[in-house]
């Protein structure tokens, strides 16, 4: 069989900025078959993520470091070879933890099922993945939308940010969102019906959020962080919730980062600002892809991914999309 | 009579930096009588808090600014010298909202006659004030400490920190106290029954922390921003909840705020930061204040007052105490 040999992609060194290609070690290993309990997963789809950037760094975080030498760590999909595991037979499409590899080796921890002819395999790691879970428990558990109010989302053409908009509006809220570039803007408002976007690359967001805010934000939802976090702050409405999900515009950089000069905004708004991670949520996925798939099967919630078919080599490159903004909806690399 | 002069207090601009002798108006009124539903209050005593100084700048806040040309705004007490309204009589003592100034004419609204067989007038304006208030709604209700917790306040010392630190160890908390000297720290610890002080002036807070929450903060409520709010949270435990109570720390700063350049240690921990203003509590104060008046005559809780007997000439000075780090107590200006 030519299924024999495993081509991974491995952390070479902690990144200083932006990831370059010398932070990468490309190996190969012999291929093993799966022992008892485990199985063997042809990965076809890598997600790519923006907490992945944080993961190359060493330090206290939500989740462990991923060790130099390592391979890196991801989410990814793709169909099992053999399986040794009473869950799983060959054949099975599933989504897991596969690691930026061409075949994974797994006990089938955080392993599930899914079904394409529902959606592609790739919305299985965007709008009914992580991305997705992210969406629905930060903006319903964390930022508690009433309907009529007026939900911000930054970062609002990716992956989390568009699911979010569409939930808001879902729940009867305003929903404005933030990105960059007029093709983004249009589709968030033509396509995903978010009420405005804001072309961060070509407006103040500041001036902006009045015009489109005018009785200020309720719920403002972060994936970014630096200036548009400030900028949300200074248009807060009383009583508003800052769901902190992100700070990407802050991952690579070199100087320590900005904190929120006008974070004292919470206090004239008595508003709050907490931190979400998805993997809190682990035992309500299945709640959370529920409604998702409903929302998605009645028209209600629209994804796109921004699939780039480029091979295992291509990940390094494909990652950096995300931090250049280059992305168009959830990012994967397709195998 | 000789009762017939009201010397006072007016902003004659807004401060850049430190308020200056210059920032200041003294100016001389007639004293008028009550007319019918007034009352006539003789001021004694003058609150000086932190707060003062965000509302002699201009811009949108939770209250609007003190206008150019205005007596200064300021909580005090004092005894009725003559009333014309159905709740107050001759020789009543109150407390209230009555500015910076000899004596004040009052339609009675947020007037309240206080009992000094009970406690001194001048602790109406602490711990049996806003002060008071502001530590047990903020820590009660948006720090939710939980018997067991280690609950952190930075302004320890101070009128609504020391009152922070006192309910956090009667509702069963470690309670850590961060202040400006050996003197303020021996007393949080030796008086008021803190389990540890941290003197921010002698010591590295970020490792005094450390070393005093050996399982992280549960809550922080801050007082101070800048430097040690940093420091709080890099130390935050799990779910931890921040208390924005103040900032004085950054209050008379003259170049731009600096924000806490490490919060996403709110994602990191699933944390939250919320602002909090007392007079959202105005219709919960009776509780309140009955309550810390319980804990007052059982000996659980402690307070003092930092009075200066300086005349109504001595407001500018005196208020300078505060940003010094020189009072110890709630300050009082008496007259």
């Amino acid at each position: 069989m030519p299924e024999n040999v495993n081509r991974q992609v491995r952390l070479a060194a902690r990144p200083v900025g932006l990831p370059k290609r010398g932070d990468w070690n490309f190996t190969e290993e012999a291929l093993r078959q799966p022992g008892e309990g485990e199985l063997l997963v042809k990965v076809s789809h890598i997600s790519l993520d923006p907490a992945m950037r944080g993961w190359m760094n060493e330090g206290r975080s939500y989740i462990p470091p991923v060790e130099i030498g390592a391979v890196m760590r991801a989410g990814g999909a793709g169909r099992v070879l053999a399986s040794r595991h009473p869950g799983f037979k060959e054949g099975d499409e599933v989504a897991g933890n596969f690691g930026v590899q061409q075949y994974a080796i797994s006990d089938g921890k955080g392993v599930r099922k899914v079904d394409t002819s529902f959606a592609p395999l790739a919305r299985y790691l965007g709008a009914l993945g992580m991305p997705g879970m992210t969406a629905y428990f930060g903006l319903l558990d964390i930022g508690k939308p009433n309907a009529g109010e007026t939900v911000v989302v930054s970062g609002a053409a990716g992956a989390v940010g568009s699911v979010v908009g569409q939930i808001a509006k879902i729940k009867g809220c305003r929903a404005i969102g933030i990105a960059g570039g007029a093709d983004k803007c249009r589709y968030l408002v033509d396509e995903l019906g978010f009420d405005a976007a804001i072309d961060y690359k070509s407006e103040e967001v500041k001036d902006a959020l009045k015009r489109h805010c005018p009785k200020g934000i309720d719920v403002y939802f972060d994936n970014v962080g630096g200036e548009i976090l400030e900028a949300a702050l200074a248009r807060l409405a009383l009583h508003a919730r800052i769901v902190i999900c992100g700070a990407i515009s802050q991952y690579n950089a070199t100087s320590p980062p900005k904190g929120p000069a006008n974070y004292m905004s919470l206090l004239v708004n008595r508003a709050s600002m907490t931190g979400m991670v998805v993997f809190d949520y682990a035992d309500r996925y299945k709640e959370g892809a529920m409604q998702m798939a409903q929302w998605i099967a009645a028209g209600k919630l629209k994804a796109r991914e921004d699939v780039v078919e480029g091979g295992i080599d291509a990940f390094p490159d494909t990652l950096l999309k995300l931090f250049k903004g280059e992305n168009f909806g959830k990012l994967v690399l397709a195998l």
